[in-house]
């Protein structure tokens, strides 16, 4: 019997292959270009991607995403449970997979600590939400065709119970509030897309959005 | 028939192939050098070259600027149609048409959207203009000897209607006043020169004059 | 006679000569990518690795920290005594070999000097110590399993006598309290981990924190 | 004839040909790293090294530092007349030459212009000076052995008469006043050093110590 490819072995629940090393050689190189820019730091953040109606692949904890190989991505069903592998999925895989479920458009997420999106997190905490308006930037998110539009980002208060992160992100769903993305306090962010691409095209808009609040506020006071 | 070379197949306009060619590669290369600075996040952006008295070389919409390839560029005439193609132009193409017709010695123009130009956007708009004085990088500029001089910046109010845009850029043309580059508000920063080396000085030059007078601002309170 | 390998010839003291040599090249990476940063300017820096119970290797003074090469590693004893070599080890080598000393597990050290070090030594050194809590980050740090948690980071006068600043360390852990890192006024940082995989999270982990705390008290005033 | 392989012929003054090659190719790398960092905008500042007792290879004006090629340095004498060559040297070319007639000792002249130096440049005209002190990096400048030393950088108007600046260096040096650098206002910073590489020493440590002080500023308000 052959060495399996991955570090999961994803025969028996008849995933994609092809799919599965297309994606994973796509999280590594997201991985690259995000840890450059410094929004990965100490091994933090994780991402995934859809690979069929049941199935995502995700990064396995503690590994600097700057250096990523096949090796550190394996599959998970969409109830967070490990595919074909022994390794243990992060406690955060029950946020990637809840994503999956509630949005069937969603190929991609990304989940990111720049020193930005933390900052933020802690500032608007107390507000319960960071609200981006005027940006033409808004015009990354499909749906927004001006940038006279507000998007709502909510600020979740951290927890290492990732119960409880769900709880929140259903109840704001379940509400018919829009949601293209949220900040946990103190933590960082989690947006997603139809695919890599869009995923990253909200992740700079996000990051750069953000980064112009910070600064107007310290310029405005 | 051979497969066209290029997004626009020119071939019907008479425009110099050998020409755009080589304007193809200048944009492609000068998008991998800006998209490094974090100057255009989440395939924001555009950069034009002029091609001849009638035409120009513009990027398509929405590709990411770090990675441009000759299939991303197309020909454009000057009133911003669509030139031996059947991709659509995106909307600002009508902003670098107009700078082409109005300066005849333009030849490139490079619209970007950095932080920096972002914020000062913002928190100058209220004044229409930001004044930049007393740089000796001010002598990047053509006509200008000294750092004992005064460039405005005009900041005009974003919209979705490029007529607009076109109409205020008109206004303060026609008003006689001088003007090198001009700022969206929550946008970005429009600027040309002779050729695209001369554009990029612009470019970095008004990047870093804006970046000083936010940092002084947040110094000086 | 064979010219020696290493700015040290380690013979004498019988040291690993595989163990050195794999040593000297992960502290040479480690170097480029920490000056990458900006992380180590004006040659100031210095890092370490354990050899054996015994010995460690380090950086010799006042090189280019983003371009050493293994002569630039020395062999010492734990005593900061020079092994198989005329080089004279800097100053600060008598700050490793008291971790190295007092943490049996230490395996690595890394003392950098990047800008928000120094502005957060500056800042903080009226108050003895930074106080990082909140942060999901924490958790970068060996037993932190959640961001509820506080990590105090003391910081100590500058001074050319390394004995006074030996005896503030020794000081601090005889009193029993807990130390993971430890800023220098107006200098830098010293951290160490088990290896150097986890000595360059647990910096990356602190060098994050402290710019957001930075950014934070620029926020909120 | 064969075509000369630098700008400037310098055959005629006994200038040592392996020499200026070194010198060249020392200068297009720090000019190649020194635009990485962000601190060469829109083809300002300008680099030299000294030649022997009467002549320095300098950057002509006006090119890009990060894409210097040999043909980009040219040969001038301590009066700041170009040697072997029809090329202009620039105007700031003065400054250089009076540093290599005042310091016997000086190898190599940095001129820059990073956003922190114009910065401090401005915030600092109305004192004068910058007064660096209790930084550990103080002790990258030979003759400071600890952090607990002051080192003042003056600030001198702008001005594109030379000659003023000129007088203003001789005045400072005359009245016996140390000086390892200055900045000019609106402009950017002067530093030297033995050679190139005590001189890059000198400016990291420099632009190191001004950005912390612009930090703090902003920090203790």
């Amino acid at each position: 019997m052959n060495k399996p490819l991955f570090g999961s072995r994803p025969s028996a629940a008849g995933v994609d292959l092809l799919r599965l090393a297309a994606c994973a050689r796509e999280i590594a190189h997201t991985g690259m270009q995000l840890a450059a820019l410094g929004w990965t730091p100490a091994t933090s953040s994780n991402f995934s991607m859809r690979l069929d109606t049941n199935h995502a692949a995700i990064t396995t904890s503690g590994r600097d995403k700057g250096a990523l190989t096949p090796e550190d991505v394996m599959v998970i069903d969409l109830d967070g449970r490990a595919v074909g592998t022994d390794a243990r999925p992060s406690a955060e895989t029950a946020l990637h997979t809840q994503i999956y479920r509630r949005f069937p458009d969603a190929g991609a997420v990304l989940h990111t600590h720049s020193r930005t999106q933390t900052v933020a997190s802690r500032l608007f905490a107390a507000d319960g939400a960071v609200k981006l308006a005027g940006y033409e930037l808004l015009k990354a998110f499909a749906g927004y065709a001006t940038h006279d539009a507000t998007l709502h980002i909510p600020v979740f208060p951290n927890t290492q119970e990732m119960g409880d992160l769900i709880a929140r992100v259903d109840t704001w769903l379940d509400a018919g509030k829009p949601l293209r993305a949220y900040l946990i306090d103190g933590h960082g962010i989690y947006t997603w897309g139809r695919d890599m691409a869009e995923t990253r095209r909200h992740l700079e808009a996000l990051e750069f959005m953000l980064g112009c609040e910070l600064d107007l506020r310290r310029l405005s006071k």
